[in-house]
């Protein structure tokens, strides 16, 4: 895949739909197992039983869904260096099985990175929103990208 | 697994060590493939040609790897109610196939829920280290607990 966004073509301000992805019980069960076997994410009656009020994706798999969306839509197609970190994830609504999940993308923030001529940094807000127009999944934080044109040094 | 620790037990201050966990090339490839599929998470010449000098797990690897310790270690004996969130989440050093990674938790504040008398909130500090001493990740966020004693509504 081509390079096609740099650094400077991510501009503060600009929003982008990064599309959708759904997930079922056996999905929400099967990433539970590995990452997050608390037992509401594990069964049904047992999220039930939880303030949940049934079987929900734990907040990890909700995230790594919206990472794999801003990938495929977003990151295969720019010169991404890796990110230092967000500065709040916040899971505001569970998720449940069927239900549709659409991501937007919001950059907030752009700047030359002194340390690193050829990179710059970028501060973007993601938002995941269910069928219902709920937003289960807000998380503010930085990408590295490479610059068409490195500064001078 | 019976339920040994509550609210009132997680006091601030203290300190768990909550296990290790390595990480091969193989579950680099497979979970990146999942959820993170950028070249220097897939494919060990791309990672070489990367920022990161090798093959590298994706962050989100490395805070599912610690969601995974802190269920096990802590978690599984609480009455565990979710969490509404990170306050902040930085990836530090690159996880390289092989490393051994310890993960060490500090309660940090804790106070009732006013509108959920039966709840309490925890805001918890998490540090990954891997084997050379080097901190890999870092997150602070919140965790609500089960209390033992509801407070009188």
């Amino acid at each position: 895949m081509a390079i096609s966004l740099y650094w400077e073509d991510l501009q503060p301000g600009s929003v982008r739909d990064l599309g959708s992805v759904s997930v079922d019980a056996e999905q929400i069960k099967e990433f539970a197992a590995k990452y997050d076997p608390q037992p509401f994410h594990l069964d049904e009656e047992a999220g039930r039983q939880s303030m949940f009020g049934g079987l929900a994706a734990s907040g990890w798999q909700t995230a790594c869904l919206a990472m794999r969306l801003t990938v495929d839509n977003m990151l295969r197609h720019t010169a991404s260096k890796g990110s230092p970190g967000l500065e709040s994830l916040k899971w505001l609504k569970p998720v449940y099985p069927g239900d549709q999940l659409n991501l937007r993308h919001t950059i907030l923030e752009s700047r030359p990175m002194k340390s690193r001529p050829d990179t710059g940094l970028v501060r973007s807000r993601w938002e995941m929103f269910n069928q219902h127009g709920d937003k289960v999944l807000e998380m503010e934080g930085y990408g590295m990208f490479g610059r068409r044109s490195p500064a001078n040094t």
